[in-house]
């Protein structure tokens, strides 16, 4: 994580949930590894701030009943941080943001396999995770089948064209007549733009931000060559250059909410879609949630799932 | 129950929660009455339907936190049925929808206390609710302290004035320029009504609904004589005749969300004020959310609050 | 105007709108007087601001059509002004705001009759107006049927118990914790809540806001005084006490969109039912649109119908 | 008209709107052409339906001031029809959908010029109008200066990859999982689909609907070639192919508003920005409404543009 131009901590909070039984054994277990969503972090997905409109339990209550009540074979759960100052990280390496992919393949899995009793091999690593988590789940087994073999994508950005290009120019909406001058904390679109722009088009050699956005102003003109950057993190397009990676993965999982507020069903339908026709086995599921209205349950479903696909009893 | 002019069942769930250790022990524990809110029933509240849009854990993953992670005192929790096909019964005896108080304080009671180890005793027993469910925890208790010592009213109905009077109008225009003519499935609001009217001002003689509504139709005009008797069962109404009762409890939580949809923070307020002003000791909590946004996490609120008022090892 | 406590202007602009063929004539004409709204001015009925997101045509071009295009026989119509720095003197009088039924009764009428050739009677003068300005129109002609004999109430404030007391809470939401602090530019709430305890329940001993509001905060109690001061200008409530004037009039129009944004329906319905009842001769009628949403054409049908009722050829 | 897919009427309404003094003169006039939008018909704009919930004026009224009160030179202004029962007919022509660019361009134009004292060429011919019909008046001119020299295309449909690609999915969402099958009344997005489609990728062969859908079901894959029929149609892409005839023009006013419902803004400032690289003198313009808050005004200014545009005393 050294270097990132943004400027934020290099040491992260990495949290470790050990299944009920763990200290009773000397078993070892799978691993499966949590990617939290954007404009969060590790802390705040395992201790959501409690003065919300809303309440979302701490995590703790949503993976216990997984391995009690649902009786689901223990594994090891995983919650990396990828926050950076812009929102989030992507969970891909970014000269900008931070080399999130590296950190999560070297320094965590290795980390974790040093001090835990788990199966280090990658038929025993599934990365799961919602929205921007979703996509990192995407994004970094679609990209290593050596280190995991399994993804759970959950509500994850996909089919950019038709649900983040709109963000561009509600961004510009947002600050209209202004030109863009950076992310600032009031208007949330301006940190979803520059976040993207720092992990998908980052610019070292572009201060003060660091990025290349990919419209001009005023004009609301599409820069191509920008676009391009990042329609190549876009899962409905580079799943066809990593067929070879996802053919080798013992599963992948798609879920999304059939009502997803920025339309990701058709990202998850779409890649579906190619998927089964290039004769990729997956599963596709859809839930009649929005974006966010079930993140928790779908957590506990991904798990299941993954106890499933994961190899045990290994090592 | 028997008799009710709905033709509900008569037979109802009963659901009791154990706590952790109940097994293993020959304790006898407090009791926590959970009574569930409008247009949802006993098994819904312990096994919320999966198919929403939004999601809810069940019941169980609720309550185990609070006695396991937060390390709360045992309690054993019932979750009576309140249900009528009009939407709820709101906790109250009344010859259309059902004898829902005497069944809670006599059947419900008298079973929990013969088959579960209990403290049966009314320094032991306390009452918590969401909306109709907190309407119901003040009606039932501060009727009857001799069964009951504590209550808390989450986001309870009361201040009918402000709150309920608008209701009686929006189900008017739900419908307009048609009359009323009975709750019907697809308006929530003519549920609503013919619920509380069925509660509050139950009229056997009045065929096919048998209740009297408190507004004209057409001109919109309020019947004194029945909208009285809707006030009566407001808790800013009604806490003064019930002072004596109010005064011989060991607890009273009024807790509600500061962004109530119906703004029923104004009636905890008012009530509030009512009980500070004559001097009956209780505790008022508000949350940022709204009418139902954090239920589940102030049910855990409830329980340990219950756990420092309900009197243990007694008996 | 003189001696207003908010220090507003004491010199208003008044503006008169002559029919087509007023000019080559010397014929005299029966003088409808159009309250404006609250938020509003003379100025800004008949010129409206350009700028704003919905637009609105220039008064002229509101009347033109309906003495050329609907050939409704030519009258004079005066706009007098009635704002405030609080947002309107709803066309009361009061110590605080201003005295604006005495300057619409003694200085206006007085000098448009001097001015220009009106029918200088009673039966020749109606008044109209929308929300505020229909109140105003209530107002001001159920008191001086010696002065008009026919009034247009559109979508006027009225029935205050379900329309006017619900906005004192939703004032109170909108600065909650804080405490009131008179009328905020930013807080529409808080002009409305301002101006109409300006109007109501003016207390020029109660600096420095000269009002006394008709709740408490923070327990939102209301002050029945204050709220009865309220009430005694609800014209669901004062239609009693001015039943032998409203019998003089010529005419009564009552109307109102069925959908209006504070529910004013039910007040017109409740005061139609009411007079109905005590067969006081009136119209009433309803259309589609919303609070606001029509309220141009209404002064069209206003006018059209003021043309039916109003004695021509007088004097 | 004749051969139309639909089976809509052949004949069709054409309302002429003749200035004031028109019949007290001998003059001859520019005509100014004005194309209604999307759901809606020449009688409907001249006469609006009075029962809706929000009202508009009839035309004769938005379109006297302009030449009265604000004193614009007189011109005729000519309504044709241009509806189908899919919706709209784009003003293009279409085996489906009807030939309403020939028609406009022969018949109505014609017609016109025989009747009324018109100036009969294109420098004194323009053509407005307001969303479909924006997008109308660009197509219809933009192809024929030897017919119009001017065009003010109000809020036009433009930039379809961002403002129509999203409605394909709208669409295919309100009828989820259910497959598309033609338009039904009760699904706007339906019968915007199939108008567009009907128009800009008919297809005779391919009955009940005539049309060629842009996307696959249920995988929401777009189809490249029929998109790019569409496409063809966008004026953010056909501009550069009618370069000679746009440099021919004696005026182009593109005005949109700044918080379009469909973010036509963004059509109108790429537009613009490219017609101003080109050198393609036109007048840009936004103002402060959404799509349709100012459609009234815009027609007046419109014709005030126009008269300064257009030629006059010619013939």
């Amino acid at each position: 994580m050294a270097g990132n131009l943004l400027g934020d901590p290099t040491e992260r909070d990495l949290y470790v949930y050990l299944p009920p039984g763990y200290e009773d054994s000397d078993e070892r277990y799978p691993t499966a590894y949590l990617l939290h969503y954007f404009g969060s972090s590790a802390q705040e997905l395992v201790y959501p701030r409690a003065d919300k409109e809303r309440w979302s339990p701490p995590l703790q209550d949503v993976l216990d009943p997984v391995f009690t009540r649902l009786n689901t074979p223990p594994m090891i759960v995983v919650i990396p941080d990828g926050w950076t100052s812009y929102g989030c990280g992507q969970w891909v390496d970014s000269p900008v943001g931070g080399n999130f992919e590296s950190y999560l393949l070297h320094d965590v899995v290795t980390h974790v396999d040093e001090h835990f009793r788990t199966i280090p091999q990658a038929s025993s690593r599934g990365v799961f995770g919602f929205s921007s988590g979703g996509f990192g789940a995407w994004h970094v087994v679609s990209r290593h089948p050596e280190a995991f073999s399994a993804l759970a994508m959950l509500s994850g950005d996909s089919y950019f064209d038709l649900t983040h290009k709109p963000m561009l120019y509600e961004y510009l909406d947002s600050i209209w007549p202004e030109a863009p001058k950076g992310p600032v904390e009031a208007i949330y679109m301006s940190q979803m733009i520059y976040a993207l722009a720092s992990c998908y088009s980052p610019n070292p050699d572009n201060p003060p931000y660091y990025v290349d956005l990919p419209m001009d102003f005023p004009s609301g003109e599409i820069k191509s060559e920008v676009w391009n950057q990042w329609l190549s993190f876009d899962p409905v397009v580079n799943w066809r250059d990593r067929f070879d990676n996802l053919r080798q993965l013992k599963g992948i999982l798609l879920d999304v909410g059939a009502r997803d507020d920025i339309s990701l069903q058709w990202g998850h339908r779409l890649l579906s879609h190619y998927l089964g026709e290039a004769g990729i086995v997956h599963e596709a599921s859809e839930h009649a949630g929005n974006h966010g209205s079930r993140s928790r349950e779908r957590y506990q479903v991904s798990l299941q799932w993954l106890a499933t696909v994961l190899e045990r009893g290994g090592a």
